[in-house]
């Protein structure tokens, strides 16, 4: 199941025209709290179908039955640019755990590159309800390989696979690579077209870049 | 109209449990942190019925088509107890001008109290959307004077009235004295009881105590 | 004792000229922003001179003997320009108790205006460290008039006067107006010149339509 | 030159308190949260010692002589502890270029333990001036490891190693290991005693675990 966020009215969509925005990017403060923000808004969104039970609060006026989350999922994001998106899911499940799994984007001198998991953080993830979050979801090999290691470590209840920018082709792929009874898939915006480089076009350019500086 | 967001499966619940909990509320930071959450998470759900125009813009890879709020509302609040909260809104709608009102609570000898505007800061508001919020809805009559305050001012498209925890009477006061053709209603969670003071039953006590500190 | 932070190098002086370039303040979440980092630097620089005991702290692996705040300092300040500033004393003193005061600057036709308070929501400061905020201090009045409401509900062991930004006259204005023994001043930038309507020349503008949009 | 921050009296201290309290740590959301004041805390200290010019900031009531920063650091961190406090760094220092770098603790049957570089983005670092911050200095040999791994990049102007709890064995061999020439160190607390698994006594535990959850 996909659900596209930007497919309805909300301030997400203002979120995601401001990372877009050439201009605006500039500002890396800005950029880093729009993704943190749209971090907040999926993590909500995904909240809604997250279990819940009813327990007794004591207030100082008297007692509440109240819904509670009956257990965190466990947040993980693949590095660097997933970091202030993930940090907005964190904002909002404080209680997480989490994973951390570095996708490394080598490019050879022919133009292509390759993509490597180089290091992976995870916690426990068995039977557990898992968001892996990314910023970009370009040609999706990254997600696809950052969530085969993450099962490896484990095999979730469930998990949901976050972009706040992805490509159709990008979408496609991780369909295809993970059984579709594994994972919910949640997106912003979703663009049509991706360069030889597997970059998103119109895309928002290296939110990797744009967040923490140019790789050297 | 009258929306209950606790009224569905979301985080919103798991943040009203903790802010009501007395034994989690000694933690002011927590406590305040609670109330920013559930102001952003109804910052978005107001969001979605606001007015969007789809605007061109150059991103470092080419044009994106996309749609961006045509105005912010203007975030108005009522002291101290609803500034936690209002933070929560001004986060999302970062550009929002704000207004800024105190409903003192008056109390007298004889246990009753009144309530009284001392104090307003009000940006320009003629024919704006406005977001009204504060962090109890309790007998109403402080939601309704600042209410009031507000369209001395002007005279708003229309208003979103927003409380984190109200009370069924409060709802039905506010119903009452506002003309429903000129607001929504967002709440939380929606108590059945009151004290004679006016505290909501089981509530979650003085909320400006808990973020700010007891009153001399 | 009046202490300049600016004085010295530091990052403070990054903030405050972000703060006063016109171009830099269209930006409210930067201008927000930059004043809740300085109110940050400002509450680190006055926690030194607090008092401390030493606390046995059981860790994972052993004890530790260290240093921690006897009590928290009053976080008071002047509505509603001193909110975001005031915002970062909290940050960083998440523990302390609140008061919340407005000076109302009342224009009159002749040009002139008056200063009065309308509002005060003050917490138990006998006997207490206040910390006394407002982003600007101008010509002095508004922050004398806080500082007097203050004390009208109990007497401090000690005032800590902060301002971003101050004018000349204005820092001779508290001086005259409040015993030195009572109170240690902390500034950010201090400005030679004031308007006529009492704004700090070069200074940064208002303060509080910067942040939170211009009055009505 | 070694700088300890808990040497003085500050807040600095109570957070230090805190993030070691077995009982406070259990709140992961304070426990990043210290870490994030933290290192706001160093990122402004650091900040004393950098390089300021003075530049014309036009207001918008005149013009002002003020300095800033003639260049702003870059903010290098060890996943995946480090990243709490770096992102207190990156608060101050909003328009930094960073690098992130793993150190991971390979444990060995025998209980011994090897400390491999697995990761590394890093920005352009020639001539420039970068904080290499870490949680916990502990041994030692990841902050010299990913000190070596950030040079094998370019030659920094000059590095800033921090952490907010240290053990005097890791500051000698830092010491040891690379030239007082090219480093400051900036310590919170320093402890005397380390366990045979370089878990700093009394310490506060794991720091990675303690802020994202028990690795698998």
């Amino acid at each position: 199941m996909v659900n596209v966020l930007s497919s309805g009215n909300s301030i997400l969509n203002q979120y995601i025209s401001e990372l877009r925005d050439a201009e605006i990017q500039k500002d890396s403060l800005r950029f880093r709290y729009n993704l943190e923000r749209l971090g907040g808004i999926f993590a909500y969104e995904i909240s809604r179908v997250l279990a819940y039970e009813t327990r007794e609060v004591v207030t100082p006026l008297g007692i509440a039955n109240v819904p509670v989350l009956i257990e965190y999922p466990v947040l993980a994001t693949i590095l660097r640019a997933g970091l202030p998106f993930h940090q907005g899911f964190l904002n909002f499940y404080d209680k997480s755990e989490n994973a951390f799994i570095s996708a490394f984007r080598r490019h050879h001198k022919d133009g292509t590159f390759s993509i490597n998991i180089e290091y992976a953080s995870v916690t426990e993830i068995e039977n557990k309800v898992v968001i892996l979050c990314d910023t970009m979801l370009a040609s999706g090999s990254s997600m696809v390989l950052a969530y085969k290691e993450l099962v490896s470590h484990g095999k979730p209840k469930h998990t949901h696979i976050v972009a706040a920018v992805a490509n159709v082709e990008g979408v496609e792929y991780v369909k295809k690579h993970i059984s579709k009874n594994d994972i919910t898939i949640w997106l912003g915006a979703v663009d049509d077209e991706m360069t030889a480089q597997s970059y998103i076009v119109p895309g928002l350019g290296d939110a990797g870049d744009l967040a923490y500086g140019k790789k050297h």
